[in-house]
């Protein structure tokens, strides 16, 4: 089919050009308005077959007109259109019968009249409003292509990165028989079971691959969360039994202890010979774990330290591994000399070898739970427990033989935070747990809704509910949105791999962002694959009941989400006042103000309404769009503080009512960094059918997001409704393009059906 | 303190009320402003004692000041300011002193130096902008009334209607020790359970409210309703079973047979002496019953009737009862002299005195679920198993004894949606099951919210979780919801009683909507309650597990959510069809236009910039936010399908293309019939504290959901930012002003420990 030069078109061909354009610019064509239009072209005399074949090619319902053909039919009504003058009273049928006269000049003169009768007869037929009041003529169109031949190993290389082959032993490890996947209702049993599992993986080295080498690691934290990755595939008690054994606990050892602690006890802990529990949340303080209540006196004359929960609420709480564990890492307010140095880690015998509680300790089972009930939750509490001096994890502060403490980091408040950046790790192991859970739920659903019919035309074969617009409006999205965080995901724990030391401020506030973000998402997303499988979801045969059941904490643990994210706005204003320090706060802000005004809000009179195609899927108006948001939301958040502080309200007063507004910054934020990561993976993505299909993904995942919060881009004039209107559309579109694909997109998330384990897939 | 007459304030009082007024508007007065405000006024000379204890009552930041007193300084205010010309280049300390001006003619001079400095002084302290530009001089304020003495069970009383003391009779019942609260993880054991407590019920004639009195009875659906709804809070699992025992499969035999059916098993079935299943839906067929595959075939020769599984996916499933059940309702395509009646139901013996199953009979359990494990779910196949013609219910359609079809309506297809009519009050009471299980949720999370500290000022006691701008806002607009949802069904249920011929397909369309519409929200409440908890939200004992599971497939059965919602929106449309049934269906658009533009677009210029706090509370703003959201809404619905009509689109295909504006259109009707029983409600409620605490909850509800739908109404021009800015804010206001009472409003669910079963509370 010719598609660049003009004049490869009859002028009886470009007279049809308007309204097969209009046809189809206001969605498919249906299979009644094609047999119509073939009608009356077929009646047309003097048509040669090769002009009959490009019009009947067009207006094929099997596939779409590609992009260039439509832009040319685009381009060539426009010129014309310019010459003569589009108002109300011209109808399509002007504007075709004017294109096919202009193009005739110097031609063999074509049947107007004929032309003329057939283009009358299909305006009436289609009820047409004149072209100028057509709103298909500015809006966007997007091509649908045919389905190419897509790799999908390639796709999954591109998703996992170096990880690939990693994930992929894992995967095969777990297809194991021993990975079998039964109810196991009593937890007692369910918890054996995943130590069993745990066993099984440490003995295989994959527990300490985080771990220097000298310990039988790797000391690679992208190896160790790509592990933690595919268990949150199979079983997420595994996977979180797993985290607090080698990530929590283990890791506790290896970045707050010091040499003495790694030679004692590293290899043993990533052989999981040694049991242990991260102490940290209780009772009374789950997110203000600065205010710990737990007690650590040190005793120079003994030279031990007395571990105590001084009442019943500050017993530890929640304590993974409580039950199996012979040691914890226990956080408490450490006191030395009669003064509190802050938090520090302890470690502290819970156990014998028979497994029999030593004196002092008091464990209590958590119970049953939501989900994850292979994982052994406990209370702790300690009677005035007395342990050795060197089990102090004292890397960052110490006792010193004669008693003394010891720190380079003076103050106690700054020198806990220090230590709790360790929890980064885990934090970035949580997110990619999460996605695991959502990218399991969203293949089983997109499978699902790929076989199951329901409903359909009176008389005719029951549909896909696949092909329902409301199940690819509930299901694409949440896909779009699991590659995205799939790519921040694996630049962010990159950049903590190979961090130095300036650099893990930044990493700490966007883990903090993206872990609550993530583990929303994966809860709103499990729950939608869910209600799109019906009754069949609801069968714990089909998997989301554990998947939802199990993924639910993950909003809660390794730090709340609502707390995380308002951590999150702390961090970008206080970043700001660190960059502008000379100026102070107030200079932060005035230059803030500058930056929204001038390079952003200037562009708005024209941006505002521009609805084009290549505008709205433009990777630049999006990175504007989320840039905008993100500065704006700072720059007001700023200014209302500034007013509240000028006011002598205080701090905490400041802090109180501004809440929200810091959540919603938090959230513009993550969402600024995951665009920025998908584009830039995108962008670089060579040209092939794989990057055909996923850079609609990435449009559907920026516009999706726009549009979930075009409410504030209406309310600050950013978008106008003509433009909000284009949105939709285009979105509806996007889905339509990536129905076709859908099989693919989830297939290079690379999990077997033991992986999934859903009867109905 | 005087509140009216503006003479009865001194010159010097009236002088401070800008300042004062504009300290309060922005939000509570801190403790440090109240500080610096209270030296200055009491450094001024010339100030008596009253003048001085007026201003300090007026800064006083334990109550705000009252609704009147804030009116009658924005009137003094307003006064003056049209005199003086406001301006940017005025100061509120100009505006100040014209006040204290103009008041002191005939009066005796005021110390206007002092008053000028002290003005000056505090502006300079607070940094305040020309009252001109001051927001808060137009935007909203709301009193904040000391706690009343509010009667609980007043509240109750108005919550539950007629049913209270039916309620409370049950409740009291659920207190026995017979049922009992513990992990019960094992189905078959939980499911016994059940069976016994359903037993223990229908045994003092619970189970056959809903029956005629002969059948022992009160025919009474109101009160049937009100039983599952507190079963509902003590536990879901117990309140399915009893709706399928005595609503769907006993409301079966009740509305789909006739006399003989009653006489032969009604009282049976109230007794729970004759277990039975409502055997609909198949693992081929949920939605879409009309099609299901069962085949029912009437042997004339032997009066039997012939009822087959044709094919494995032509199985009953997710059938409750069906491990315990002897008996079953099966729907089946029932074919009489060769000709398919459609869909009809039949009973059909599937066990044994001894509990063996029958020939013919094949039954699976479906197994574990993600909740609800104390129902016994299962499928069930039949193998050609004949049963006598009576066996057929047949109220809507008969098969005489010389072997002919009978029925008074001739469709089939009309026919089978008159009998599926009878699912109504199944709907209602699956919506008020949902909500009650929401209410149940909302009770833990907030009475933990004022139990549970955490984080505060430096070296201040910890905050109440309850007292975090967040946390309000993340509880109180269901809480909202909840009173809402609640009136609604009340008297949804009552019309359904009360119902003549007529109503039952409106009251068809409001249960169908109000279903979906409330499942959706318990399961999203559930979720932000379970959250609000934290961890400990998260364990078994705090009840969020089962509320959460359980509730879950509330969104699917008894109709998927969004099947329902479509559904909502054809009732919608077809209602306007045959109003205007003599000028056809434009002849609706064409009415539906111009009662959009008429009636309220014309409105719009003022009203969407209109601010003040009197026209956000009133009640007719919010009718008519919520009415013109469902008529425009509705008209551009149907004038996008006559478009497509007038394409020559056939109709499946418009309905695909339309689908999600049908979706968005069912949910704006849910909206406008719940604010209109909220609305009437407490509008009728007797002046008291009862009704000032509820006012806000009503407020609150109507507002929140403009706010949810605010980029809709930004888009049509119905609202303008500083609208919706003003409502987020009036919004923040009724949280503050609903925080002291939230205990009331919880307790008036009246929901027992023992019924909310959480051990956190």
């Amino acid at each position: 089919m010719p598609t660049t030069a003009q004049n490869l078109y009859s002028p009886t061909v470009k007279g049809f050009i308007p309204m097969i354009y209009v046809a189809w610019a206001d969605g498919l064509l249906s299979p009644s308005e094609v047999r119509i239009i073939r009608e009356r072209i077929s009646a047309m005399p003097n048509l040669d077959v090769s002009e009959r074949e490009i019009l009947f090619n067009w207006i094929e319902p099997s596939h779409w007109p590609d992009e260039s053909t439509f832009r040319n039919w685009m381009h060539l009504m426009k010129e014309t259109g310019a010459e003569i003058d589009l108002n109300d009273t011209q109808s399509i049928v002007d504007l075709g019968l004017a294109m096919a006269k202009r193009s005739s000049v110097g031609d063999a003169l074509p049947d107007l009249k004929a032309l003329e009768d057939t283009l009358r007869d299909l305006q009436r037929e289609f009820k047409l409003p004149p072209p100028a009041k057509f709103r298909a003529l500015h809006a966007p169109h997007i091509e649908l292509p045919e389905k190419p031949s897509v790799n999908e190993q390639e796709m999954q290389r591109f998703l996992d990165g170096d990880s690939y082959e990693l994930k992929d032993r894992i995967k095969k490890i777990l297809s194991d028989p021993l990975f079998d996947r039964t109810v196991i209702r009593d937890k007692d049993k369910y918890r054996q079971k995943v130590l069993e599992w745990l066993k099984l993986l440490a003995e295989q080295g994959y527990g300490a691959l985080g771990y220097p080498e000298a310990y039988g690691g790797e000391g690679d934290i992208i190896r160790y969360a790509a592990v933690f990755e595919v268990l949150a595939h199979f079983d997420l008690s595994l996977a979180v039994k797993f985290g607090v054994q080698f990530g929590l606990f283990g890791g506790s050892v290896q970045h707050l202890g010091t040499k003495i602690h790694h030679d004692k006890y590293l290899r043993q802990i990533g052989d999981a010979q040694l049991l242990g529990c991260f102490a940290m949340t209780e009772t009374g303080h789950g997110s203000n774990v600065r205010d710990l209540e737990t007690l650590a006196i040190y005793d120079a004359d003994t030279h031990m330290i007395d571990v105590h929960s001084p009442d019943f609420a500050a017993g530890k709480e929640y304590i993974g591994n409580a039950m199996h564990a012979t040691i914890a890492s226990v956080f408490a307010q450490l006191i030395v000399q009669g003064e509190n140095q802050g938090v520090h880690a302890i470690l502290v015998p819970l156990r014998d070898a028979q497994g029999n509680l030593l004196p002092g300790i008091r464990i209590e089972d958590n119970g049953y739970k939501m989900g994850l009930n292979g994982v052994d939750n406990g209370r702790i509490w300690f009677d005035h427990v007395k342990v050795p001096r060197e089990n102090l994890l004292n890397r960052f502060g110490n006792i010193t033989l004669l008693g003394r403490y010891e720190s380079e980091i003076p103050n106690p408040s700054k020198r806990f935070f220090t230590m709790l950046g360790t929890l980064v790790a885990g934090r970035i192991c949580v997110a990619k747990g999460a996605l695991s859970a959502a990218k399991s739920a969203l293949t089983i659903a997109i499978k699902y809704g790929l076989k199951r019919r329901q409903f359909g035309p009176d008389r005719g074969e029951e549909m896909l509910i696949m092909d329902y617009p409301t199940h690819q409006r509930r299901l694409f999205p949440p896909l779009a949105r699991a590659y995205a965080a799939n790519f921040a995901l694996q630049d962010l724990v990159t950049r903590y791999q190979n961090r130095s030391g300036t650099d893990l401020r930044l990493i700490e506030t966007q883990a903090a962002g993206i872990k609550a973000y993530t583990t929303w998402y994966a809860n709103s997303t499990i729950q939608e694959c869910r209600e799109a499988c019906g009754g069949k979801g609801y069968l714990w045969e089909n998997r989301f009941a554990d998947l939802r059941s199990d993924a639910d904490i993950f909003a809660t643990f390794e730090g709340d989400n609502t707390v995380l994210m308002q951590l999150v706005a702390k961090g970008l204003l206080s970043s700001f006042r660190q960059e502008f320090n000379d100026a102070g706060f107030m200079g932060a802000i005035r230059y803030l103000a500058s930056q929204v005004s001038d390079s952003f809000l200037s562009l708005n009179p024209v941006y505002k309404r521009k609805t084009d195609v290549d505008h709205l899927l433009d990777p630049s108006f999006h990175l504007h769009a989320f840039k905008f948001r993100q500065r704006k939301l700072l720059y007001s958040l700023g200014s209302r503080m500034r007013n509240m502080f000028r006011k002598r309200i205080t701090p905490y007063d400041v802090f109180l009512r501004t809440q929200t507004h810091m959540i919603e910054l938090a959230e513009a934020y993550v969402e600024l960094i995951i665009l920025e990561q998908f584009q830039q993976k995108v962008l670089d993505l060579q040209d092939g059918p794989e990057k055909d299909i996923i850079l609609p993904v990435y449009q559907l995942f920026a516009l999706d997001t726009i549009e979930k919060n075009k409410a504030w881009y209406l309310e600050q004039d950013y978008l106008e409704y003509v433009k909000t209107k284009a949105i939709r559309h285009t979105i509806d579109r996007l889905c339509q393009q990536i129905r076709p694909h859908c099989d693919h997109l989830v297939n290079a998330f690379g999990l077997s059906d033991h992986l999934l384990g859903a009867e109905i897939i």
